[in-house]
């Protein structure tokens, strides 16, 4: 079994060493686990049918074998029914983040549970897009009826999601309803697609993956959006801040604690918690504690916070690996349950939280919203007990940390604008575009996967793409590969083209900056929404769909569910979106004409019903060029040069 | 490719003819297809996990290769978590169903489609079982109110089903509130499966497990009982009914429609036009029109209607390769792909009617229940059209047809009871209980699978039971397999143990009937529903709980995910539950052991938690021999002999 060298498996050099380092302690990591596990051929490409115990059945390529499931299911419909189970697994996920919150804010507002509003101007906002009156409220009068409009969209057996009404594209809606995909609401549209996907339901490849658009408009607005506004209004909305990347955020001298998972209702009162109870971590001789954040908890600290990251998906090993880390707090999603065994060699603690999201062998301190308090003092507590057990002996932090900003958010963007053109804020970045300085937007999003090089297609892609003038906004693993590599600081507009450097450089010294980074930081994996809302106010501003827009999404190191769920929600809104990583539906050609709209002439393709398409290259330079053209021909196509 | 005798696929002599047929005509059929597939070895242990991009990883056998998936999930972790997923996909049909329904009652009511309320007394008992107040209302506003209700159960945010407070037992409920898994609503509680069970979710396989309890409960009352108890409102309590079986009820000089799925609402709607078109039919040289059934859709027809059977699940495309069959009108779940395949060779036309399950070739009808009679109409109508197109050649009609009686609900079998002793009509049978002259009872429930040689399982597992005294009761495709083999009739009561036969014959007498057949029908799938009711009816009738009685279940020839979640929902409630194929878990000792309780003082098991648990048996005798050592265990445990 030959492991590849520590270089091939991460751009980033303290993730190198740390896997040098776990190599020569006998510890497995993911990028190990990654080579020695064989990929299975038949459900790579998504031909695999485990929907009921007549299989599991496979069918095997070029026409040899087996040509239909037990029940006579085809290969198109195997792939797109699996395509849809896949999209659906992501949507859920994002679903209940957004209820989560919305139930926290009732709670809170109830005095249920110890959060305050943060922000009243997006509540204010957030409740007018929702078409509550205003008038004469008081914060927590109108915080409840926006939880109570959220928990709506959970609930609603007629009608559609008040959020999709709130934050969608009007003609996107008008395409939606047109073809029959508007969502209920958000539980009941999942179990229907369950209920759909069932052995003996839907049979239909293109029915099938008409279903999987349902599920991304779920995603995008009772998923990413209403995630996004209601977390805005109760933690604060980002603005721009400035933070440290790489394993060099672990300090020897500090109690350590990461934060990891998605919902930030637990790693906000961690890092309050890590605050009052620094004295405690001094009496066991630490110099305080010092909270550093991995995947999206990390992205949601760092744009609300400027809380350092340690490192992103695929390398969520790595801290314990430091042998500096106290605790690891998790909550739910991309959550290895490999790192209970690795931390098991160390003096870490994994702390699990939530009852539905358990790892054998973990410690497990409950969280709810209600117990907020109790439950963070006691982790923070847990972490700074174990300050000392830590082996000396296994001690080693790489010493590498890169700068970067954060927090723009749609607000801040604005904001920004604002200080060139104070009337017509959007107007600086429409003029660029339509000039040409700017070329185009592309929206670098999602994971990274241990089958590829960590960071590297999130990073030459992004290169490729500011080389030629395209400005580049970033979020979740994607953003963080970004930010390890220098590219959310001013100093990556060194790789910039010439034109997006000149107005990146205008906009930020109009803000007293230097410049602005080459690629904005929009927040974590459920922060698209973000994304959406600016190109949702561009398309307004030209008066045209979001699919005529020049602009894109790539997600280079594609790994989770989530991803093909929000990147479903984009082509629905006719965005193209590129996967660096097989989407595991290569195995029926219908369904990749349905998806890419490669074939010529194909009766039914995302493209033609939406505007939008999926396009999968491995290969992020390759990638970039196909990127690049259609953003050409949309260009070409608004009469722009 | 050896294929094998059809002898050997059914015991049907029927469908062994049609088989032989199909093969002369060079059609594949499940049976074959079955033969040619060949089964994957990870998959059918549970040991794949399709859950990201990082995979498809798979753990092999006995330590040799990877032992951790990719993101460092062991093969206890990948088959639990399948486990959670399967039986949420079934959770998920059952639920939507309920809902259909409910939603279709509140229409009726409303005058927005055209159904009226047929059972006031059924209405009547389900609204004080809801703890509505019945005074002064009339039906359909009562009926509006026990509609609400029941859709409250897919919206609520806290508390608990409505239908499990009014159905479950309450020691049972004791017992799941103490364990924590009482579900909130269906909806909710199955997209917290779906989040739970995604790439970095529940990691801990215990809880995982845990997590398909909760799925049992909201399949079992919002999913079983609420469709029983709101189709029984609106279509009528059954009542015992005499029919015919096999596919000999297809009829040469008939218009043939068999419908095949499973919510009654459209199937009650062509049945009734099928009846008002019967002069169209004539009109093109039919004696009349000829509506069949399949699976359990064919079981909603025959338990209240006495419509007769054709075939079960595994043979559903046989009444097609007679060529004689105009139409197969399907809705959902069950419906095998390859219908579509086989029809392509016949005159048979396959009808979809749900937007959401479709398939590629067939013809589509959109059915809404505000515009029933119209679907229904214009799908009878191309029926009577299709008759013309018979190629003469192709007609080859099997002539056996069985003789069976179904209608069992609890309310017939108590008023059957009652002729018995009128005052306390339970006495008889728990007095034949506690005499021994009844040994137990046991469901013989769910499906027939390609992959076992049809009917057999079901018919020899039956016939090993009454022959040991044991009372069967049935439901799905296993009561099919029953009443084609003359165990729903009294003639079956031949293969029956002495005193079961004089009990039965007894309670027949007192009720004008030579006998009562040794095994009752009692509906469709959702309605193992009713099968719980009786249970919970005697063990509050006995002051135990449902763990005590002498009583199992089974499922010998398993195929759909919705049998597991039936089963966890009766495993939940204290009953064991036979399986005669492997759910797909065999890949973990843990998930086996806690799922079986084979091994002593394993720590957590289904038997330890809720006093019934998996069996997992391919050998019918066996299962048998198994089944009724429990049984006389729990006899034994009452202190009954």
């Amino acid at each position: 079994m030959g492991l590849k060298d520590v270089k091939d498996l991460s751009m980033d050099t303290g993730v190198q060493q740390m896997l040098a380092k776990a190599r020569e302690e006998g510890i497995d990591t993911a990028f190990d686990r990654a080579a020695k596990m064989n990929q299975c051929g038949f459900g790579s490409t998504g031909v695999c049918c485990k929907h009921c115990l007549e299989g599991p059945c496979r069918i095997a390529p070029n026409g040899k074998g087996a040509q239909t499931g037990v029940c006579g299911a085809n290969v198109d419909t195997i792939v797109a029914r699996n395509f849809l189970t896949t999209v659906t697994e992501g949507t859920a996920s994002h679903a209940e983040h957004a209820r989560e919150v919305a139930h926290a804010i009732l709670e809170a507002v109830e005095g249920k549970a110890p959060y305050a509003i943060q922000d009243e101007a997006k509540l204010k906002a957030v409740a007018q897009g929702l078409g509550l009156n205003t008038e004469g409220k008081n914060v927590n009068q109108l915080a409840k009826e926006v939880a109570i409009k959220a928990l709506e969209d959970f609930q609603k057996q007629h009608g559609t999601l008040n959020w999709l009404k709130f934050r969608a594209n009007s003609k996107s809606v008008e395409n939606w309803k047109k073809l029959g995909l508007l969502p209920v609401n958000a539980h009941l549209e999942i179990t229907k697609a369950m209920a759909r996907q069932v052995m003996g339901g839907d049979a239909d490849p293109t029915n099938l993956l008409l279903g999987t658009v349902t599920m991304g408009l779920v995603d995008g607005y009772a998923g990413l959006h209403m995630s996004t506004d209601l977390q805005d209004i109760l933690f604060g909305t980002p603005k721009a801040v400035k933070a440290q990347y790489r394993l060099g955020v672990i300090k020897k001298e500090m109690v350590n604690i990461s934060v990891h998972g998605h919902i930030p209702l637990l790693a906000e009162k961690v890092v309050e918690w890590a605050g009052k109870l620094k004295d405690e971590a001094k009496a066991v001789g630490a110099q305080g504690i010092n909270v550093v954040g991995v995947c999206c908890s990390g992205n949601e600290l760092l744009m609300r916070k400027g809380v350092p990251v340690a490192t992103n998906y695929a390398s969520q090993e790595m801290p314990i690996i430091t042998g500096a880390l106290e605790a690891m707090v998790v909550d739910i999603q991309c959550i290895m349950p490999g790192l209970q065994t690795v931390a098991s060699c160390y003096h870490t603690e994994i702390i699990t939280t939530l009852p539905y999201v358990k790892m054998s062998g973990a410690t497990h301190v409950e969280f709810s919203t209600e117990r907020a308090d109790e439950a963070a003092q006691e982790i923070v507590r847990k972490a700074i007990a174990n300050f000392k057990k830590r082996d000396p002996r296994k001690i080693s932090i790489p010493n590498e940390v890169t700068e970067a900003y954060a927090g723009f958010s749609v607000e801040q963007i604005v904001e920004a604008l604002k200080a060139v053109n104070a009337e017509d804020p959007l107007k600086p970045l429409v003029d660029a575009i339509a000039s040409g300085q700017i070329l185009g937007a592309v929206a670098l999003v999602g994971c990274t996967n241990p089958r590829v090089k960590q960071d590297s297609s999130n990073v030459a892609l992004a290169m490729e793409l500011i080389k030629n003038n395209v400005l580049v906004v970033a979020t979740g693993c994607s953003a963080h590969s970004l930010g390890k590599f220098g590219l959310l600081s001013p100093d990556g507009l060194q790789y910039a083209g010439e034109s997006l450097r000149n107005i990146l450089t205008a906009i930020g010294q109009a803000n007293g900056l230097p410049a602005l980074p080459p690629a904005l930081h929009m927040g974590s994996c459920v922060d698209n929404s973000r994304i959406a809302d600016l190109l949702n106010a561009l398309a307004n501003y030209l008066g045209v769909g979001i699919k005529d827009l020049p602009v894109a999404g790539s997600c280079p190191e594609t790994h989770h569910p989530k991803a093909l769920a929000i990147g479903t929600y984009f082509i629905a809104n006719g965005v193209d979106v590129h996967v660096g990583v097989n989407p595991q539906v290569t195995g029926s050609e219908l369904v990749v004409n349905v998806l890419t709209a490669e074939k010529e002439n194909f009766p039914v393709t995302t493209d033609g019903l939406f505007g939008g398409k999926l396009i999968y290259e491995e290969d992020p330079v390759k990638a970039a060029e196909i990127i690049l053209n259609r953003i050409k021909a949309k260009r070409k196509a608004l009469g722009l040069s």
